[in-house]
């Protein structure tokens, strides 16, 4: 199959794209300046022609689209929401416009996040923060391409996620850092539960999600990655002490609760035939080596 | 009460903003070049700053916005993808973004289509076009506010509108036109039912939905302003011919239905209160006056 990959230097992306090549023929579509092609794949550097996307799309005879784009920011300023929309809500619909004028395309397996429901109760969509409320709002500008053109879409809800060489400020990255400096590392009151997700579990979700939008299988628009498996923080700093055998010093409550911290992470479908199979202790492990 | 009023310059602004400003103190916000003064209301111009905008929400104590602004479009091309979204994705949510610093504005009146409901059965959303698309994914971005920090949010979708000094290119003014010239005026078939509402009707609906607003009244997330009577376009086209004693060439079939024409516009729930007043007898008679 002929695959189009957003968002492919990031780390999710370039963990993806090492599995699919493998059975793919992957293209790789970026707004960034610079050269895609690091990835030793063929690629393209989006501008505002939507129609000359289109043309490459129709080109390469691509036939799925695969959308790990997206602007990620916890906490926003007045300064960075027109970055927010244009990144997660313009740049996708720009590719689906595209994705409609060539014709090629069957499917379009776009990444979500669990932050779009906040009220971990029932499926209402509830964003967290204005990150996850341009999530949806891309969700409601693709409904137009998939009823108008029929292109088949499925959004894949992500939890948190860890690995190696992921070079965002996470969690299991802060303790590291901590742990080797020795500081003392303020953290809030620590009793939210946390849904962590490896690396290699994720790739594998997305493969088995591709695999099913490829094979025409009756699908429903949205599937979680969950690990199946909650963790107070105070109890991942405890593991993490325990695997790596490593100092962590921890001021609890040092920090408050973010404003809508979220205290209970949101369960919602799994993708059909996928579990997690990393635990958090292999997972702090591998992350370590 | 202090409103901001934004696309006060458009048709069903400038009748807005006339009636309202009996009653409240009004403040014109724009995107557009040039003096917001000549609607002599003060007036604020859009720049890239929200902190700026939220210093003259909060120095004005504006309680309410009215959000008429859009970028209206039947049809889009991939060239105007980017300035939809920016007009009707980002430009709500800047204000919204600025109103939720300044912190004195309690209500958000929107403004939405009945586009955004193609399918009639039932209230799902289901765009007419890519327009329309843009409308609900702006109620995305702006559930962020409301659940964060509280402003009442109230969409009021609206259906065809019609008056006098209407420069835009809807159905009665090709009448009119065409009646003039005695040119053919090649139509679609001309079955599609059509809700048209005159536009004083319109601006009693908004400001009923103000009252209702600013009395802090339990309200739905969204109503609809509906004339109650749905004409076939080929009827209203005799009607025309009746009241305004004048010739109509028209050739039916002339052209196809539009792609996703609606031929049965959605009804949702009324504002409490209001009902249109205007028949399309008396619409058409007024109109040509």
């Amino acid at each position: 199959m002929n695959i189009l990959v957003t968002g492919a230097t990031g780390f999710i992306g370039t963990n993806l794209t090492r599995e699919l090549r493998k059975e793919h023929n992957l293209f790789i579509l970026g707004q960034f300046e610079g050269d895609p092609e690091k990835l030793d794949l063929p690629g393209y550097i989006m501008d505002d022609d939507i129609n000359k996307l289109a043309d490459y799309i129709k080109n390469n005879q691509i036939e799925g689209v695969i959308h790990l784009a997206s602007l990620y920011l916890t906490v926003h300023t007045p300064e960075q929401i027109k970055d927010l929309v244009s990144s997660n809500v313009y740049f996708g619909t720009a590719v689906l416009e595209a994705a409609s004028l060539a014709g090629s395309v069957k499917w379009f397996l776009n990444t979500g996040s669990i932050w779009q429901n906040y009220n971990v109760k029932g499926m209402e969509y509830n964003p967290v923060n204005l990150y996850a409320a341009t999530k949806q709002a891309f969700i409601d500008m693709a409904k137009y391409y998939t009823d108008v053109f029929g292109i088949k879409f499925c959004t894949l809800k992500l939890c948190d996620t860890y690995g190696p060489n992921d070079t965002r400020r996470k969690i299991f990255k802060l303790f590291k850092d901590y742990s080797e400096s020795g500081e003392v590392l303020k953290m809030s009151p620590g009793e939210q539960l946390i849904d962590l997700l490896y690396i290699t579990d994720i790739v594998a979700g997305f493969t088995q999600l591709v695999k099913l939008l490829s094979e025409g299988a009756k699908l429903n628009p949205e599937y979680v990655l969950s690990s199946g498996r909650q963790i107070p923080l105070k109890e991942l700093a405890a593991l993490f002490i325990k695997v790596s055998d490593r100092k962590l010093n921890i001021e609890w409550g040092g920090l408050p609760y973010r404003k809508r911290e979220v205290m209970i992470p949101w369960k919602g479908e799994v993708v059909p035939g996928w579990k997690a199979k990393i635990s958090v202790e292999e997972g702090i492990q591998r992350f370590l080596r």
